[in-house]
C-alpha cells in the first residue's frame, strides 16, 4: 500500500488529536498540518487564567505540545500556512503561505477539517475597533495579556455573560479593574436555568462585577460602548457571546452544514465525502438526550471527536456517541457547572420535564470547609429519567456534575440515582451526597 | 386500622433513617426506639475529626438530629434502654432500662433491628485495659477527646490500617503525638490493591506516621503493646481493625446470619421472617458487581438501608439493590477512594480482571495548584466491563470515584467510560479527565 497522504486543517484539538490515532492505524502515514496561526495543541480555556495573572510564565504555559514536537514525530506541521480552498472532485488543498504570499496545491487522501471556531463578531457599528478584542487563540491571549499587564486598563466591558466571558470578567477584576458585563437576556449564563443563573449573579455581585442584565449593545465607538441604557465607558472590551463555528473552507466547497452551521458529520466524524472528515469546534455533535444536532465548542469534545476521526482516518473503527453539554466555570469561590438538557431544552425538544433544586453543602455541616451549594435536577415525568442537572456552590461543588453526565449517559432514573453508592467521608460530602438528595426530591416530582 | 406499633432496636443511622420513611406511609405509627447509649443520629465518621481538633466544638457537633429533636416529631425515644432478647413468636422485647435495672417487655407489629457494628476486638491478652480503645460510638469518641485534649498522651499506636486507623492516626498527629501504625499485612488498606496501598504508606510517611507493616499484635500490657517485631511503647492504643456486625440480639433469637456473620436480609431489608427488618451495620447487603453478599459498615449504607425498610414497614414498596463498597478518605493532604472490587475480591468472585494505572493531575497541568493523582482502573478482560477503581492523590482526586461507582452500578465498559462527557475547565481537571485516561489505558488491555 502506498502510505496514505493526510492533510490536517487547523493545529487545534480536533486536528491534533488525531495525530497519533492515524498513526497507530497507519504508521506510514504521511501527515502534513495546516495553520495559519503561530501555535498548535494549546488549552484556549486556559486564556482568562492567563490573563488575569493566575497563570504566570506566559502564554506557551498553555501549549500542551509545540510545533516542534510534532515535528519530531514526524509531522509535517506548517505555521502561517492557510488551506484557503478545497477542491474536493481532485482532492486537493489550496494553500496561502501567509509569510511569503506564495500558493500551492496539497493533495490528500484524507482531509481533516478541524478549523475549530471564532468568538461571534455581530455586525456593529466600531465592532472593528482595535479595543474590542475576542478570546479565541492564543494570540488573542498575547494581546490581552499585554494591556492586562501594561495597558494601563482601569474600565472593562465584557458583552455576554457566557464561560468565557465571566472568566474573562474575573480575570480583568483579578487585575485591578472594574468589570461591567453586559448581557442581553434576563440571567447570565443563559445555559443554566433563571434560577441558577440568579445565584451566579449573586456571586459576580459579591466579587465586585457590575452585571448589566436586558442590555442589548449597539455599538462601539472611542473608549465608549453605546448600549439600549445608554453610553458605558471602556477601556477594554471583550466579546464573550459564543463561538461559532469556522466553515467558510467547508461550505465555499459545498460540504453540507447541520446544526448552527457547523459541518455536518456522522458519528465516524465522516462527512458525507468519502475521506473527508472533521472534529472539533467546526462541526456539529448529537445530543445524547435529545437525539438531536447540536453545536458544542469544548475542548473535551474536541479532543474525543478528534481521536475517533483519526482512528477512522488510520483504518480503525470508531464512533463519538455525542455529547451533554457538560461544562464547568469557576467565578471567583463560586464554581458553576451543568450537563444535559435546561428547561428551555427540554421543551424545545419536547420532552415533560420536572425541574427540582436542593441546598446542601459540599462537605458534612460540621467540617471547617464546608460550603454551601445548590443542585438542580431535571428529570422526566412519568419517566422520572435524568434529563440534565446544574450545580452552583463553593470550593467542591461542581465535579460532582460527573455524576449526573455519567448517569444521564447510561440513561438512569431518579430512583437509580439515589440508589447510587456514592463517596461519603466528611471532608468531601454529607452523608447523603447532594446529587443523591436533589434525585431523592425529584423522585417525588415525577 | 389500629396504629401500627413499630419498634427501633438502635438510634444509629440504620434505625432513625427508617422513621421518616414509616411516617410517610403512616402517619399514625407508634414509634418507639430503643438506645442503650446516650445519643441518636450521629455522625460516627466525624470522630476522628473532633478527636484531631478539626471539628470543634464538642461531640454535640456530630449529631445530625437529637433525641429530643426526634421526640419532637412524635418518636419514643428511650436511652439507656437495651433490648436484651427478642421473642419474636409473641412479638415482644425484652427491655432492660439500664438506669433503673428495671426489664420491661414491649410488643410490636414491626421490629426493626438496628444495633450496628462494634469495632472488632481480638481476645488478645491486655485487650480489656483502659488504654485500648475502639473507635464507634460517640461515647467512644468522648473518651478520645478527653485523653486527646488533657491526657499528656505521647505515643499512640493504631493496630489496623484501614480508614478508621489511618484517620485516628492523623488525628493523633495533628494532637502532637508520636503515632505508630501496626498492620499484620503487607500493605496499609487493605481494601486497595498493593500498588495503590504503596501510595497510602507514603503519604503517611510524608506525615510522620510510623507504619509497621507485616507485624502482628500480640498482646497489651501497662503501656506497652506485645508484637510479632517485639514490644512497642504507647501511651494510647486505638483499634482500628474493622467494624463486625453487632447481632447477638438476632442471633440469639434464632434469625439466619448471612455475609461475615451479619443478618440476613432480602433487597426489602426484610428477615426472613414477617414484621421483622434490618438495616445499617449490623446486615449484610448484596454486592453489585460479583452479586454476592457482604458485609459493608458505612454511614451512607446504613442511610439507604434505613429508608427502604422505613418506606416497607410504612407499607410502601422499596428495594435496596446493593452495594460497591465506595468508600473515601483523607489522610492529611492525600485523598484515597475506592469502589467497586478490587484484584483480590475480583479474583475470588471469579472474574478475569485487568488492571491499568495511569498517572495525572487533579486540575490543567498549567494550573497553580494542580496536584498528582493516580486512578487505578480494574476491567472484565474480554468485555471490558468496569469492576473497579482506586483513586489516591492530592486535593480534588477522590470524589472522582463518583463517575466510577455511577459507571459500575450503569454495567458500563471502559468504551463508554472514554466516551462520557465530563466536566472539563483548567481549575477542575486536565482537558481528559483522570478517570477517562484511565478507561483508554484499560481499554487497550482489554
Amino acid at each position: 500500500m502506498t502510505p496514505p497522504r493526510v492533510v490536517i486543517v487547523g493545529g487545534d484539538p480536533g486536528g491534533m488529536a488525531a495525530i497519533s490515532q492515524i498513526r497507530k492505524g497507519r504508521p506510514d502515514a504521511a501527515i502534513t498540518v495546516l495553520e495559519r496561526g503561530s501555535w498548535t495543541s494549546y488549552s484556549a480555556c486556559g486564556i482568562p487564567y492567563l490573563v488575569g495573572g493566575i497563570v504566570t510564565g506566559g502564554p506557551q504555559r498553555l501549549v500542551a505540545r509545540s510545533p516542534e514536537e510534532h515535528r519530531r514525530s514526524g509531522t509535517d506541521v506548517r505555521l502561517h500556512h492557510e488551506a484557503t480552498a478545497l477542491d474536493l472532485d481532485r482532492r486537493e488543498v489550496e494553500v496561502l503561505d501567509r509569510d511569503t504570499g506564495s500558493t500551492y496545491r496539497l493533495g490528500y487522501d484524507h482531509l481533516h477539517l478541524a478549523t475549530g471556531g471564532r468568538p461571534m463578531r455581530p455586525p456593529l457599528p466600531g465592532i472593528e475597533l482595535p479595543f474590542v478584542h475576542g478570546v479565541q487563540s492564543l494570540d488573542d491571549a498575547i494581546d490581552l495579556l499585554t494591556v492586562a499587564e501594561h495597558g494601563g486598563i482601569e474600565r472593562v466591558l465584557v458583552v455576554g455573560s457566557g464561560y468565557i466571558g465571566l472568566e474573562m470578567a474575573e480575570a480583568f477584576v483579578l487585575r485591578g479593574a472594574a468589570v461591567t458585563v453586559v448581557e442581553k437576556r434576563a440571567q447570565p449564563m443563559t445555559t443554566l436555568d433563571p434560577e441558577m443563573g440568579a445565584l451566579v449573579a449573586r456571586a459576580m455581585a459579591g466579587f465586585g462585577i457590575d452585571l448589566r442584565l436586558g442590555v442589548e449593545v449597539n455599538g462601539f465607538a472611542d473608549r465608549e460602548v453605546h448600549t439600549s441604557a445608554g453610553v458605558l465607558a471602556a477601556d477594554l472590551v471583550v466579546l464573550g457571546i459564543g463561538v461559532e463555528p469556522r466553515t467558510d473552507l467547508a461550505a465555499a466547497a459545498g460540504l453540507a452544514l447541520g446544526a448552527k452551521g457547523a459541518i455536518r458529520v456522522d458519528e465516524r466524524q465522516a462527512t458525507a465525502l468519502d475521506g473527508v472528515w472533521s472534529a472539533g469546534d467546526c462541526c456539529e455533535s448529537t445530543h445524547l438526550v435529545s437525539g438531536g444536532k447540536v453545536h458544542v465548542a469544548l475542548g473535551t469534545v474536541a479532543n474525543k471527536q478528534g481521536r475517533v476521526a483519526g482512528t477512522n482516518i488510520g483504518g480503525g473503527r470508531a464512533r463519538f456517541p455525542g455529547v451533554l453539554g457538560t461544562a464547568v466555570s469557576k467565578i471567583c469561590a463560586t464554581e458553576v457547572a451543568r450537563t444535559g438538557l435546561n428547561e428551555r431544552e427540554a421543551k424545545r425538544a419536547g420532552i415533560d420535564a420536572v425541574a427540582v433544586a436542593i441546598e446542601s453543602t459540599t462537605t458534612a455541616g460540621y467540617w471547617p470547609a464546608a460550603a454551601d451549594l445548590t443542585v438542580r435536577l431535571l428529570a422526566e415525568r412519568g419517566t422520572g429519567r435524568v434529563l440534565g442537572g446544574q450545580i452552583v456552590g463553593g470550593p467542591g461543588s461542581a465535579k460532582r456534575i460527573d455524576t449526573l453526565a455519567t448517569a444521564i449517559t447510561a440513561g438512569m432514573d431518579v430512583q437509580q440515582v439515589v440508589d447510587l453508592d456514592l463517596a461519603y467521608a466528611p471532608p468531601f460530602s454529607p452523608v447523603w451526597d447532594p446529587v443523591a438528595v436533589a434525585a431523592r426530591e425529584a423522585l417525588k416530582a415525577v
